[in-house]
């Protein structure tokens, strides 16, 4: 049996999602441009962007939605702050940095929240910023950051928001009508269930419109996709069909299923699950519940000489169910996704599988002794 | 029954192919790093690279690996030889352009090769000249341009040569022993019938080693890409993990079944049925068989005011096999790909839908009273 994947992408699809790949497109054929309309304005409805924000969506993984997004959203002699708690921040300011776009970063621990009053301080401070650009959940930790709060802070300083909400995006809400943005960067292997292969950028449609010509790339031009999609319905460079085709079928499946109230409910029941199970095992979670994000949950390792990350990896992998490894570099950590199809058993087989790895393995937890 | 297709890509697959992505894997773990191992080696296999070049796969379609290539393996001081004899030549030298890599271009007609006397010459009347870039088959009207003889121009000078062989590799040789270059590039979707979201670079190890620091983009850095994969196995961004193993199925499919020298032959054998069976209908194809590359045709329209290429495609859709428009700007004209799984009527199928659909539009060529 193939394992579930508890990961932060790619996840375990469902088998509809799987089946729907089992056909060729033709990508200049209606059929499939009819796939294309139908998923760029199912992103749109989630985040209430009808009318006001454009989707458009960019072969490759998130991270070059994330690059385009900057590329082509933030001028040439534009300044970004990103706000720094984490791996993707960091990530962020990385692009900034070989874009030659102006950047300021601002350091926090990995275990603090972005606060809104320095994003307040640090834009009065420099009115020569132009854009801010922030990790709605930071995925190295799982931590959630105060988005609407941002939104509105870099609102009242005229400031464009770039967010980068590759793991919250469709579980988590990020609504247009009330949260100003300029973009929001997802993916199709995320929270929508899809399989990885495209990102897709949701922009407001003014910031889009007046982007021309800023792209450092040909083939991250946001804009030039955007104007082409409008003109021919189709994309600028050959997309991956069955990736698209994917992403449909799994938005189709998240609408019927109740779009992101039920996402989000299933996700934050997959995390109250797993940290409650873990934490009866004696492995304790490094985030505090009030700023951790339902979407990946990071833990201390078991502090025993003989846990070994890869070893209890494999053995957690033997009885179906694929781990992440930890992102930090002060603490010893392993990381568990709450995305995804998790089979019948649900978060608890999961748990389970853990337990019987640490008892197999002779790993003493805290709590172990009075588990196990 | 969803359509044959007879476009430049993506293809109609094989279903082994399609049911490769009946699973998903994580980008993280050992089961998926083998396959990216295993694809990376057989493609460097099908170029007799082994030990000389290094394969770079990236995320996106081809032109991403396009611009990845010039972006990574072009210093930023370098300057670009690009003859043109069609879009996609011209694509190059725009992305030159959009990375502000120095650009040189010399123009063909689009049914003339490009002549490795005009290289010669160029090269020596303009030193400052560091690569040239060379697109092997002219997709956009079937044009064979001759690479090996202008990759010994191109070492005679002490130039890189770049090659866009997006819809030539895997079908038509390529020898890195024989035919000097510093890149060769292709895609997944292309003679290779995998599934379109991941391009390839094939890139000669000490060109690729020079390269460090000389890409404009952090998601298409070829280099960094190398060395991360180098070091863990993994991709640097997440990988469109279905389209991988949909072309690791493929490639195992490509080698079974007699690697180049069959997939070549088979692409032969299409092509020339096509363009025999088209002619007895009176449909005439754009270049002479000499320079035309057994991939894809360019017709001529019917000469007939009944003709009208959205209608005849659609009547041709609905007989099985989806066509592909021309791209060419002084003549009428549309395309029919010779690559792709065909089903077992083979090519001759789609010819007799041409016939008929030909037939029921009422529309006169030049032979088709004879034929009809
Ligand atoms: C918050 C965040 N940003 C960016 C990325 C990068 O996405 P990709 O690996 O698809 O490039 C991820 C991936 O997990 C992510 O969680
Ligand atoms: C010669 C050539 N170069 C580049 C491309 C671009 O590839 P893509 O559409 O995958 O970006 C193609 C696509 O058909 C091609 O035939």
């Amino acid at each position: 049996m193939t394992p579930y994947l508890l990961t932060p992408g790619p996840l375990t699809t469902s088998a509809r999602t799987k089946e729907s790949m089992l056909r060729d497109w033709g990508s200049w054929d209606g059929d499939f441009n009819q796939i294309t309309a139908r998923l760029r304005e199912g992103l749109l409805r989630i985040v209430h962007g009808e009318g006001t924000h454009e989707c458009v969506p960019l072969q490759g993984s998130g991270t070059f939605a994330v690059e385009a997004a900057i590329g082509t959203l933030v001028p040439r002699n534009g300044h970004v702050l990103v706000p720094v708690n984490g791996a993707y921040c960091q990530r962020i300011a990385k692009i900034c940095k070989v874009l030659g776009r102006k950047l300021t970063t601002f350091e926090y621990a990995e275990d603090a929240q972005v606060r809104p009053e320095d994003i307040d301080r640090l834009l009065a401070k420099d009115p020569s910023i132009t854009h801010v650009a922030l990790v709605h959940c930071e995925t190295s930790t799982g931590i959630l950051n105060p988005l609407h709060e941002i939104a509105l802070v870099a609102q009242k300083h005229g400031k464009g928001l770039i967010v980068d909400a590759m793991s919250s995006f469709g579980a988590l809400e990020i609504d247009a009508r009330r949260t100003p943005f300029d973009a929001v960067i997802a993916a199709s292997g995320k929270c929508l269930e899809g399989v990885p292969g495209i990102g897709f950028v949701l922009a407001r449609r003014e910031a889009l419109q007046a982007s021309e010509g800023n792209c450092h790339s040909l083939a991250m031009d946001l804009y030039d996709q955007w104007v082409y999609m409008g003109k021919t319905t189709q994309w600028r460079f050959t997309p991956p069909t069955h990736v698209v085709a994917a992403l449909d079928s799994a938005l189709t499946q998240y609408f019927e299923e109740g779009g992101l109230a039920a996402r989000g409910g299933a996700y934050q029941r997959n995390c109250k699950a797993l940290v409650e199970g873990m934490a009866k095992l004696g492995l304790r979670s490094f985030l505090p519940p009030e700023i951790q994000a339902p979407i990946i949950v990071t833990f201390h390792a078991p502090d025993d000489p003989k846990y070994e990350f890869k070893q209890f990896y494999n053995a957690v992998k033997a009885r179906g169910y694929i781990l992440y490894p930890g992102k930090l570099t002060t603490v010893e950590t392993f990381r568990v996704g709450c995305m995804g199809q998790l089979g019948e058993r649900g978060m608890e087989g999961a748990v389970e599988a853990v337990r019987d790895v640490l008892h197999a393995m002779g790993i003493r937890t805290q709590a172990a002794e009075a588990v196990l």
